[in-house]
C-alpha cells in the first residue's frame, strides 16, 4: 500500500482545483494569493494555462514546477515531480506556494461541462493520488468537479469519494461533513430515497462506524468518541409499524460495535436527535441517507462547511460547493469553503504525525 | 356536512387532554389556572375524575358542565351539551373556563397505555369532533394520544390527523408543524422509507399543495403565499441519475400547481432548501417524507413547535410532544406547548371569522 511519509519537515498538501471551467482555479488562487500556510507546503496542482491568468488577477506569488516527462501518464507526472517535491520538505524562510504543472493543454469550455475540462480534472487526481501513494503529499485538498465532465473526459467516476476509494483500496470510507465541532456522515450517500433501505446492511453499518470511530480518535484526537446514529424510519419504525429495519439491521449492527468498545447511542428518530446538535453531547451524528444529515448540517454550518473523506490513507478535504458554472469566470467567487477546507487538512496532517492535540 | 357557526359572541373552543395517564390532563390544568382567555370560551372536553385533581393541585377555577344523558354515546353527550354550551357565546365579564364532562368512569392506568385509558381519550375526540361537526365548536386544541392505548380501548385510530380526516370526510387534510414563521408540511407522515416513493404520486402532491396554499390565505392571512417544495431524492436525482420521481411525478405536479396560479418553487434539494429558512423568501416548506421535514422543524422550534391540521372545516392544533409516560402524575410536565397551541388555535379562529388580520 502507500509508503509512511517520513514525518520531518513540512507536510505537503495539494490542492486540486478540480473542474476548469468552473470556478476552481479562482478560488484556489485568491485563497493563496492571501493565505501563505506557515506549518504546511501547499501545492497547487494543475495546469499551468488554467491557473495562470488567476494567479495574476489575485496577485499570487506562486513557483511553477514543471516536471519534464517522455510521456504523459499521470504516474510519470507523479514520479518525476516526487523529487523535486520532497526537498521542498525542509525550506525555511518565508512559506512559499507552488505549482505543480501538469502538463495538461486540452481546450476545455468556461461555465459548461467540456471533454477537455474532465481531462484535466480527473488528470490532476490521479498525479495527486499518485504522489499520496507514494508519500510525498499527506493531504489532498479539492476544488468541485463535473461528473458529467469527468465522463465526458474518460474518467467514469461519480465523484471525488469513489475515485479515493477505489484509489486507495478503501471501500469503507466515509463523507464526514465537518463545522467546528459538528460532524455528520451519511453512511448511504447518493442513493435514490426508493433504494436507501435495500442499500442498507449490518456489515455496511458496522464498518461504516468503526471507519468513523478510528478517524475520530486518528485525525480529530477524540480518546472516547462518542456517536450518535439515527434511525431510518419515522419514529424509528415505532416498534415495527413504521418499518423493520431498525430491527432488523440497525440495532444488530450498534450491538456488534458496542461489544468493540465503542460508544454509540442509537438508533433516535432523526427529528429527536438533531434537538441534540447543540448540546456538544456527541461527536459525531452518523445518519442512513443523504439529506437526513445534509439538511441539519448546512443549516447550521451556512456554507462554511468541510467535506471530509475518513477512512483513506492519505488525509482529504473538499470544499463544501460545486463548479457554480453560472459564476464561473467572473470574479465573483468566495474561497471561504476552499481555505476551511485547506486549514482542516492542516490539522488533521499535524495529527496524523502526532505534532498536534 | 357541518353548520357554519354563528360568528356572534366569542368562539368556543374545545381542548381535549388526551391520553389520561399521561401528562395531558395535568398540563391542560395548569395552563388554564394561570390563563384565562379574553377573546374565546375554553372548554376543555374530559371526565370529571380524570380533571379534578389536577384542577385542585393548581387551583385552576373551572366551572363543569355535566349533560344528562340516557344513553352514553358521545353523540348523545354532544347533543345534550350543546343547548347550554352556545349560550356561554354571549357571556360577559370575567373570562370563565369550563369542563365538559363526558361522563367516562373507566378505570385507566397512570404511566402506561390501558383499554380505559384510550376509552376517555378517544371518547372526548368523538365528543368534540361532534360538537364542532355542529358549528358549536369552531376549534379543537388537543393533548397526546397513546395509539397503542387508543387501540385497546376499541379506537382503531393511528392518531388524531387520520382520525379527524375521517370524521371531516378530508382525505386531503395535512399536517403542518407551526413555530412563529416557519410552517413545515410533510406530504407523507408515517410512512416507513421504503415505502415513501411509492405513496407518492402527481395528484397526492397537487392536492396537498391546494390544501396548504387555501389554508395559508384562509386562517394565517397570507394573500398570495409562496410555497417551497422539496426533491424526494438527493441532489433533486440529479437530472434522474439519482432517482426519477422528481421528473415523473413532482414536477408534474408543480406544473398543474402552478396553472392554478399558486406560487410554488421547486422541487430543490432538501438540504439546499432548508438553507433558505431564515431568509422568510417561503411561507411554507413542504416536503416528501416526514424527517425531511421534522429535522430542521426540531432544530428550529426547539419544543416551542405547534401541529396543526389544516384542510379541515374545523381548526385544529396539537401540542408538538408525546404522553411522556415517565413523568405522567408528578406534576413535572411544562404547559408550554399545549399553551402555543391554544394561542394559536385562538388565532386561527379569529382569522377565518374575518375577526383578525
Amino acid at each position: 500500500m502507500s509508503k509512511k511519509p517520513s514525518g520531518r519537515g513540512k507536510p505537503l498538501i495539494a490542492v486540486t482545483p478540480g473542474e476548469p471551467g468552473g470556478i476552481g482555479p479562482e478560488i484556489a488562487a485568491q485563497l493563496f494569493a492571501r493565505y501563505r500556510p506557515a506549518r504546511s507546503l501547499a501545492v497547487i496542482v494543475g495546469a499551468f494555462p488554467v491557473m495562470e491568468p488567476w494567479f495574476a488577477r489575485y496577485r499570487a506569488r506562486v513557483e511553477v514546477i514543471a516536471p519534464r516527462v517522455r510521456r504523459s501518464a499521470a504516474i510519470d507526472v507523479a514520479r518525476a515531480a516526487a523529487g523535486i517535491l520532497t526537498s521542498f520538505r525542509e525550506g525555511k524562510g518565508h512559506p512559499r506556494i507552488l505549482l505543480l504543472d501538469t502538463g495538461r493543454r486540452e481546450r476545455y469550455a468556461v461555465g459548461r461541462d467540456s471533454g477537455g475540462g474532465g481531462k484535466h480534472a480527473g488528470f490532476a487526481l490521479e498525479v495527486a493520488c499518485a504522489l499520496a501513494a507514494g508519500g510525498v503529499f499527506e493531504g489532498i485538498v479539492t476544488g468541485p468537479l463535473s461528473k458529467h465532465a469527468l465522463h465526458l473526459g474518460g474518467y467514469p467516476f461519480s465523484g471525488h469519494t469513489e475515485f479515493l476509494s477505489r484509489y486507495f483500496h478503501a471501500p469503507d470510507c466515509q463523507m464526514m461533513m465537518v463545522h467546528r465541532k459538528l460532524r455528520v456522515v451519511p453512511l448511504t450517500r447518493h442513493v435514490p430515497i426508493r433504494s436507501v433501505a435495500r442499500a442498507l446492511d449490518t456489515r455496511r453499518i458496522v464498518d461504516g462506524l468503526r471507519v468513523v470511530h478510528d478517524a475520530l480518535v486518528q485525525d480529530f484526537g477524540i480518546l472516547r468518541p462518542r456517536l450518535a446514529v439515527a434511525a431510518l424510519n419515522p419514529h424509528a419504525g415505532e416498534g415495527g409499524v413504521l418499518g423493520s429495519e431498525e430491527a432488523r439491521v440497525i440495532v444488530p449492527a450498534l450491538r456488534r460495535v458496542r461489544a468493540l468498545g465503542i460508544r454509540v447511542t442509537g438508533p433516535a428518530p432523526g427529528d429527536a436527535l438533531f434537538q441534540h446538535v447543540e448540546t456538544g453531547m456527541f461527536d459525531a451524528f452518523i445518519t442512513m441517507y443523504h439529506d437526513q444529515g445534509l439538511i441539519p448540517f448546512k443549516m447550521l454550518s451556512k456554507r462554511r462547511g468541510v467535506n471530509v473523506t475518513v477512512g483513506l490513507p492519505v488525509v482529504r478535504s473538499s470544499v463544501d460547493h460545486g463548479v457554480a458554472y453560472d459564476i464561473a469566470g467572473r470574479g465573483e467567487a468566495s474561497p471561504e469553503s476552499i481555505e476551511a477546507a485547506y486549514r482542516l487538512a492542516e490539522t488533521l496532517v499535524r495529527r496524523r504525525r502526532g505534532q498536534e492535540r
